[in-house]
């Protein structure tokens, strides 16, 4: 049995790292194009924020590791092309330049996804634009940032990257400006409500906040000096595009893959694709939602591990199953936390469900311990059933892990009538006798 | 339609308040012992540790609210007696001295509990000698450790009052002696493992941990100058006896209430005594268990409130039901978090489940995150379906919140299989990829 991996970092390693447990008899061939395998990008932004010098806390596991057990780890080495009818790929050897042909009894696909240039005039060749994706990228923007004379850093794209950014960059101490073509930040991720929360944190943190803003271009030779937009110019040093990923799957035309919209591969809930022995997951592949069972695209370093543990057992001979995702996400931005998971009203609506929700404010803990704060929670739920569908909440203490309890709650078909009367822990430093997510449940009922 | 409420703090009220809304053409009267009414006494350890200065931050409701509502607070007013034949109550006036009769429809007792003093040797007329559960307790704490010469705080009893006092007297610079007569701290609420966690944490902040220890009595006249323990004698400024509480029910003998050993009513999932038309809820009640139906004591805040709740819509004629307790409480001590929720294994064993345990130790955020913190889990179920009965966890940040999320798996039947992939959250600051909550799972699978 011979199953080969293409891509080793997230969803490929944890897929490996399972097989071989399951089926040490196997053989496990993996090909990496990158120089490193099992590498955390989400550390990133705190990498060239300073929070951390050790790049290598970035790494999940290190490649002797699966050498020991005899994975042969082969970095370097670009997959160019797979041949589903005879079960054999292309692959070359980045370093040598040699292409050879490999053969599989078990295939997986885990290339993940790249960032996307837009179309900006003039951004070939600039010494001050980067993207933040690979470990190269951190390294090259750490280094950068630590001449003196950078001062301003410009942020195109107000995503998870793109805010995450903005507590790195306040954290070297520099000018941010953040550059968003949307009208608020995060659209896909939160509702406009929860936008604002996060915006109106960071411009009273002392960011430039330019939404509904569309890069031009580029001024400058080596270096970009002026960031160009439809309303006009701004300064900047450096200049970090945020705007997004797609999936590395354009070396899979003509195999006879199903491939999403976005080119991502489509899988089930055992991580299959459309062909015979062929496994996908992680940022190169859809996933099924939890509650609606269609394929979508989530890229999130969760999923990616969770499918990629699935995807090993199956590859092992095994019959797992992923229950689907939730879309489960938060982040941290300066001193604002926020998260969500299910479904959003337009998307529950999308998806047949009649569909409500209710937005309360309340507080994270009694007023009198140090330190309380509003939180905000939405409640999406079924009309009729009280069935709760999706959430998001933000605040300033307790809001990211108070999320958690919906991720369950939607999960295992939770009411907002039981939720209201949930038994969740109170205590006056972490919440209040009837804690938030009570309240929410009981405005919602 | 006449509703007589006894107890006017968390239950009663929150009862009143309720029933009040959703029939308001009733008659309601309220009759309270002490003179305040909406006390919620969880804030004390905070006041008395200046965290805090207006006591009025602990009322959750105000007199005139409900004055306003039509309901008639009569507060130091005590019943004496309950005849539920007669449907009447004898009620002395604590002011006047006053006694005399009032009928009621409906009724409920929420008459809370009361500290117990255990047989101390010399331990009457002393004036620093303390319980802490009223409002007057709060107020001559306070006034007596703003003195400049009390500086040794002996705290007798490791429940949740007194680790919480403990961090209040460190917060005011005391030096501080714990006396506790079981081997460890918190027995009740926590397995070993977890006391143990909290124990090191409060020693090695500088508190005096002196357990298996028995307080036989004190020496001093109008003072307490020493504890005077089985091991030996400890030199003291003040002492706070946190030894557990008793329900407020003595006035109930001969009405043929079904009452627990400890004195407690024995109410179910409507709130409901054996007897026609008396309700009863709070510290003075048990409360049906949500995993296995049983009337246990569980005297939280949380649990009276619901109740309370509850109560209020069926005193008004509704049909209103609670599913239950699962005992989840939580604590912060100094830095350390711990928090409980559900069965631990002796309860999961003694209610006839073949149940199973695991303890994981984990981390709460990434390595590169600052303020990783290790994290503490224990997870109970049921060792052939792999249901989750109970878990425990303790931490130094992100603990107390993750048991919610048990809270709600153990509510809705959640095995460890389905917690072990959950899409709970995930980013740098909060979280690791695979949750130490989705590690307790996998482990426990």
């Amino acid at each position: 049995m011979k199953i080969i991996v293409i891509g080793g970092i997230a969803a490929g390693m944890s897929a490996v790292a399972k097989a071989q447990r399951l089926l040490p008899e196997a053989t496990f061939i993996v090909y990496e194009k990158s120089n490193l395998v099992s590498f955390g990008a989400c550390g990133l932004p705190y990498y060239v924020g300073g929070f951390f010098d050790d790049p290598a806390e970035m790494l999940a596991r290190r490649k002797e590791d699966f050498e020991k057990k005899g994975v042969k780890v082969n970095t370097q080495h670009e997959v160019l092309s797979v041949n589903p009818n005879e079960k054999k790929l292309t692959v070359k050897n980045l370093v040598t330049g040699a292409v050879f042909t490999e053969t599989y009894d078990r295939l997986m696909i885990a290339t993940g996804a790249h960032p996307v240039m837009p179309p900006f005039n003039n951004h070939e060749g600039k010494e001050n634009l980067f993207f933040l994706r690979t470990m190269t990228d951190g390294e090259n923007i750490k280094k950068y940032l630590l001449q003196p004379d950078v001062k301003k850093v410009t942020i195109i794209g107000a995503g998870f990257i793109g805010l995450e950014l903005v507590e790195a960059m306040k954290n070297r101490g520099k000018e941010v400006t953040v550059v968003q073509l949307d009208e608020r930040v995060m659209p896909e991720i939160f509702d406009p409500e929860f936008s604002t929360i996060i915006q109106d944190e960071i411009v009273k943190e002392g960011v430039a906040l330019h939404l509904s803003e569309s890069v031009q271009g580029f001024i400058g030779e080596k270096k970009i000096t002026t960031v160009v937009t439809n309303k006009g110019e701004l300064a900047t040093d450096l200049v970090i595009v945020s705007t997004g990923v797609r999936p590395n799957t354009a070396f899979l035309k003509d195999t006879g893959l199903n491939l999403a919209k976005n080119g991502a591969i489509i899988i089930n809930h055992q991580g299959q694709t459309n062909l015979p022995a062929i496994y996908a997951a992680g940022d190169c592949a859809t996933i099924p939602h939890l509650v609606t069972g269609e394929a979508v695209y989530s890229p999130l370093a969760t999923v990616a591990n969770k499918m990629g543990r699935i995807v090993g057992e199956n590859l092992a001979g095994q019959e797992a199953s992923f229950a689907g995702t939730l879309g489960t996400s938060g982040l941290k931005v300066l001193t604002m936390e926020a998260a969500r998971t299910g479904l959003n009203l337009k998307e529950a609506q999308a998806a047949g469900f009649n569909a409500k929700e209710v937005l309360i404010k309340d507080k994270n803990q009694t007023s009198y311990y140090p330190d309380q704060q509003d939180l905000f929670i939405k409640l999406v739920y079924e009309a009729t059933t009280k069935r709760i569908l999706g959430g998001q909440i933000a605040g300033k203490k307790g809001a990211v892990l108070r999320i958690d309890v919906l991720a369950v709650a939607i999960t295992k078909g939770m009411t907002t009538e039981e939720l209201g009367f949930l038994d969740v822990v109170y205590a006056p430093p972490f919440a209040r006798t009837w804690d938030a997510l009570n309240i929410a449940g009981n405005v919602a009922k």
